[in-house]
């Protein structure tokens, strides 16, 4: 072992520079996900908080600066950060734009600003401090160098006795002081060694409100196909209720080789239409519409008439085909073929789906041209005005497939929005929210108990709030929740609530309005799905909870603290069956109280905390409410409140909060 | 915007490459500091369990590996991992030797084994698999072209009529299976995307008994400075207590200019020798001896013989110089210079330090050539047989040097420790540990109530201990901690069994043993402090406790739970003035129960609870204990005992718990 043998001097990244990059330290920043891995989501118009621990050695006086730009800007813009406690600093920027932003965080020694404090200290200790103005002088001269600014100041002090109380005074004075530390060379300036990512989506991202229907139902008959047209003269009843997004499953051409029968039935009969998942047919593919629905022409009216409406399409992407899809013909390199040349069905053994075949992503022949062509697909329909695509089980494709497209999609429709319809094991929902998609349905249907609610609420809103954006649907055509098979109309009531007070996303499959549960005996599903077969509905049927949805988009339009989800606060009420929660702006100006009554077969009692302390107030304090849904005002005198709530009289409430005048 | 136009295929990153890598997800991966930036710490024979969330797509199965290897291999060896649950996998890899290792992981599909369960699946439910079975021998024929482990199979298989049963069985069988597994591709192999690091360091760096003496007072004449030779004479005494470190104060030539004289006083007497922390004199500095202690001869005498008995010896690295360190006229570009020509003194103002001077790291002359002789004076004692090493004061020099130093130094001796004597705030606590101290003080001597005490344990042994290794010193030249000042011969039992039994290192200050706590009126100072003269011990004062630290010692060396930090969980004990807790090795074999009267002056009762759960036994059993500190050996029938313990007979009990054999 060669001891003291010469060394070359063996920097270790960018910790040991001339510079003293590195000196101060900048770690634990915030937001950052998995290492800087995984961008975090915002809204256009929201500030990003960026928090850090900031620190070096000695006691130096540091300052630091966020650095932040959308991502087609070359320069950085900066913010300047401030200290708030035990060695943690936050700033803030703006994300102004639709699209990706990049930060990082800078920070460095403030020699000037050191000296100004130690030069303090010691005259007040009645030190004599010549030497240290001395030092002064000379930071200020070096200042001076690198901007015309400190040229009054630098001239002024020049003419002052060199060491006098005069200069000194001159060099303390705080706006002279700052001009010096904000020109002088920045002292061992150390940068954060990741750029971190923030996605800033269009609100709509993290607030809408989502109504979904099957086209082929709006004829009104169930002998006849709906048509785009059918859907333009439902538009109204759907506005009626509030509702922003209205999303439609596959309107593809639907293939005829194994298609299904009536609720889901091998065998389907003359006359049935088919899943409208079994994508492709002579007529073609997910470019095509299918025949009976209309054609692009109609397509075309519709979207503009649901704008009209304050209606936004959304349309499902759902990449599995028909057996009789073109594309089998076309690129059959796309698909994997049994060695007794023979399409794999989908198949999850035991089960089979035989009206649909999926596509190889990495088949030989499939890298990239397939990727090409789904791209395209989402790419066509974007050009005619959809920027809201809901995504069939994106859990079973590849997510590196997932990754890419919603970039490539993204780079020319940074307003394009996916939301993720995997209902599968925690890790994989988070996964897809991480790779870019934007929105995502949730567990909320099996969340039913206030322990579930208030877990899962808590769990959406904590570090996952960062970059899993929920969409709480009360129901799907896939899921016909088991509570609600059973509980009657408060049940509707509250679910509804319950979503869309509990998530800034919220929706529901058609029908639910209607208070609609038949299901087929002992499972989830409807009987009689729309999936298979055309219904007619009575809009109009009675005990329908219309008016109870349109009383809920509109509180929500109303009120800013129930477009976000991350804004939860659960409150204290002594009755298991009763669950109460607040939401707030961040500015406190906005609270919304909601308190619904889990039960629906009992009327239940509770007493209740009222937030008061969010106010500053003391908890004997008076507040005064409102009553958003029936619109009453009044005076809560105290926090704790009792409430009666009965299944049938009144369900749910919903208070906003006025608190006095500051 | 240009909709459709074509455009090049942009990958992402590895997430879209034509493999699929990428296609089974790697993530929360642990142990991984600060997304991979810090290393973890091990010591050598550990094995690290290393943690990820592993999933892909659709339901295939996959399989995955730790990658591991030492800096200086070139190969990364593999070991499997396993699925625990909900997408968690969990692997292990062995430190074996001194110095750094790298880990990654591996995941990838597979095939074969998906075939296998999906064929398996398909015969149950009764359907035909002739496509299936061809499918399979397909497998097989690609797997075998990959090597000759196959053939065999492959030759069977061959034979056997083509979509049979007796084919099936053959790809079936469960040897066959796993060789084809084996052997197979590994489809959409995915690597982590990080090279995490492992320090691996020797034992001592987690569990050491640490002994400090001033050599200068070993003369037990305070008129006589004592030498080397003292020092030697001295090591019966504490090889007798059970220390395996011996520590010194710098044993370097001491300044004259500005000397302190006794009690920290500015000016010292005639014959004051100094404060031995003013580094530095005629007779050299950081590289010499004082020459009233000895020669270098004289230290390698005491080395050798510190090692007969038992004992390493650990010196103070201190950067400081005095004012008459040849380094300042050797090395005038190391230092601070003011513009009146005079050096700056080490302040805090307006506390100033008059008999030291501190380098500066970044001073125009300073970088390298400073860096490298500081170095160099580590590695002259690290060749004179010194392999620990307590820093001074690390948290004001700058942390690229100590990283960069540490480094340097373990590339020769990866068996040198550095302990980090910083007593500052938590986060630079934290970030010497994380920029490669191996050891560190802590807060231990100020965490005093069951709270406080709890509360720290538990978070050092969190995160924190994957890189923050504690030594709790129980006292120092600089601490003189307030509650001794009055708590008698029982604080000091107490104290020192805590810091004996909560951490695998801890350490005392002589003087500690003879339960010395004369202050300086109001302060955490000792009076008369060794730090400026010259002190003579009565070695046998009586009321000491050296047989108890004798007997901590032996635990600690006898039961392998007390040499750990992370092991530890506390027990309900229904007082709080009574702290217990159990230390466990994770294979349960060693328990170790510990039971502290906080309370120095009353006596103290508790119900508490012995852990019968940790060896699966019901709340009702028995257990054979021993009492370890009296060596008599009992049962404790069911898990709530009662115990009382009076400061004057017992203020400690340290039970060994003796689970039945299973």
């Amino acid at each position: 072992m060669q001891d003291n043998a010469p060394q070359a001097f063996r920097p270790l990244g960018d910790m040991a520079a001339p510079d003293g990059s590195g000196r101060v330290i900048i770690e634990n920043v915030w937001p950052e996900i998995d290492g800087g891995r995984t961008p975090v989501k915002r809204v256009m118009g929201e500030e990003v908080e960026v928090w850090a621990d900031i620190f070096t050695d000695g006691h130096d006086i540091i300052r630091a600066e966020v650095l932040y730009r959308a991502e087609d800007e070359k320069d950085w813009r900066r913010s300047p950060m401030s200290f708030v406690e035990n060695d943690r600093w936050k700033g803030a920027f703006p994300v102004a734009k639709n699209g990706r932003y990049l930060f990082t965080i800078e920070a460095w020694r403030d020699v000037f600003g050191s000296w100004v404090s130690e030069v303090q200290k010691k005259k007040a200790a009645g030190q004599i401090v010549t030497s240290e103005i001395k030092e002064g002088v000379g930071l200020l001269i070096k200042a001076a160098k690198r901007t015309t600014v400190l040229d009054r100041i630098l001239d002024r002090v020049g003419k002052a006795a060199g060491g006098s109380d005069e200069q000194l005074g001159m060099l303390l004075d705080p706006f002279a002081a700052k001009a010096v530390s904000d020109s002088a060379e920045r002292t061992n300036l150390s940068r954060y060694d990741r750029e971190l990512v923030v996605i800033s989506d269009r609100i709509a991202a993290r607030y809408s409100s989502w109504y979904e229907l099957f086209p082929r139902s709006m004829s009104d008959d169930p002998a006849r196909h709906g048509t785009f047209d059918d859907v333009i003269k439902k538009l109204p009843y759907v506005q009626a209720m509030g509702f922003d997004v209205l999303y439609f499953p596959p309107i593809h051409p639907i293939g005829r080789t194994n298609r299904k029968g009536r609720n889901n039935s091998l065998k389907a009969e003359r006359g049935d239409p088919g899943s409208v998942y079994a994508i492709g047919a002579e007529d073609g593919g997910h470019d095509a519409i299918h025949p009976e629905l209309g054609t692009f022409e109609d397509f075309r009216r519709l979207v503009k008439a649901a704008k009209e409406h304050g209606l936004e399409i959304a349309l499902d992407f759902a990449i599995q085909c028909s057996p009789d899809h073109p594309w089998i013909k076309q690129h059959p390199e796309w698909f994997d073929w049994r060695p007794d040349g023979t399409l794999k069905f989908a198949e999850n053994p035991p089960k089979k789906y035989e009206d649909i075949v999926n596509v190889d992503f990495y088949n030989g022949g499939a890298f990239p041209s397939l990727w090409y062509a789904l791209r395209d697909v989402v790419l066509l329909w974007a050009k005619e005005g959809v920027r809201i695509f809901r995504v069939d089980n994106p859990h079973t494709k590849p997510l590196p497939f997932w990754k890419w497209m919603i970039r490539e999609v993204n780079l020319l429709y940074p307003d394009a929005i996916f939301l993720a319809e995997a209902f599968t094991r925690p890790k994989m929902m988070r996964a897809l929210a991480k790779i870019g998609f934007q929105q995502s349905y949730t567990y909320f249907t099996w969340r039913n108990t206030k322990t579930e609610l208030t877990a899962y609420s808590t769990e959406l809103a904590g570090e996952m709030g960062e970059y899993y954006r929920p969409n709480f649907f009360v129901n799907t055509p896939d899921i016909n929740p088991v509570p609600l098979q059973t509980s009657g109309r408060a049940g509707f009531i509250a679910r509804s609530t319950l979503a869309a007070t509990l998530s800034g996303a919220w929706g529901l499959y058609s029908g639910f309005e209607l208070c609609e549960a038949k299901p087929i005996p002992g499972k989830e599903e409807y009987l009689d799905s729309e999936k298979y077969e055309i219904r007619a509905w009575d809009w109009n049927r009675p005990g329908n909870i219309r008016p109870h949805i349109a009383a809920l988009n509109r509180i929500r339009r109303e009120n800013p603290a129930l477009q976000d989800f991350r804004n939860i606060l659960f409150l204290n009420a002594w009755n298991d069956a009763i669950l109460a929660y607040a939401r707030l702006t961040p500015d406190r100006k906005n609270c919304v109280v909601v308190i619904v009554n889990l039960d629906s077969h009992n009327r239940q009692d509770a007493s209740l905390e009222i937030p008061l302390w969010e106010f500053g107030l003391p908890d004997n304090a008076k507040i005064e409410a409102q009553d958003l849904l029936h619109d009453s005002r009044f005076t809560l005198h105290g926090k704790v409140q009792t409430v009666a709530l009965d299944p049938i009289e009144r369900p749910v409430l919903i208070w906003r909060l006025i608190p006095p005048a500051p």
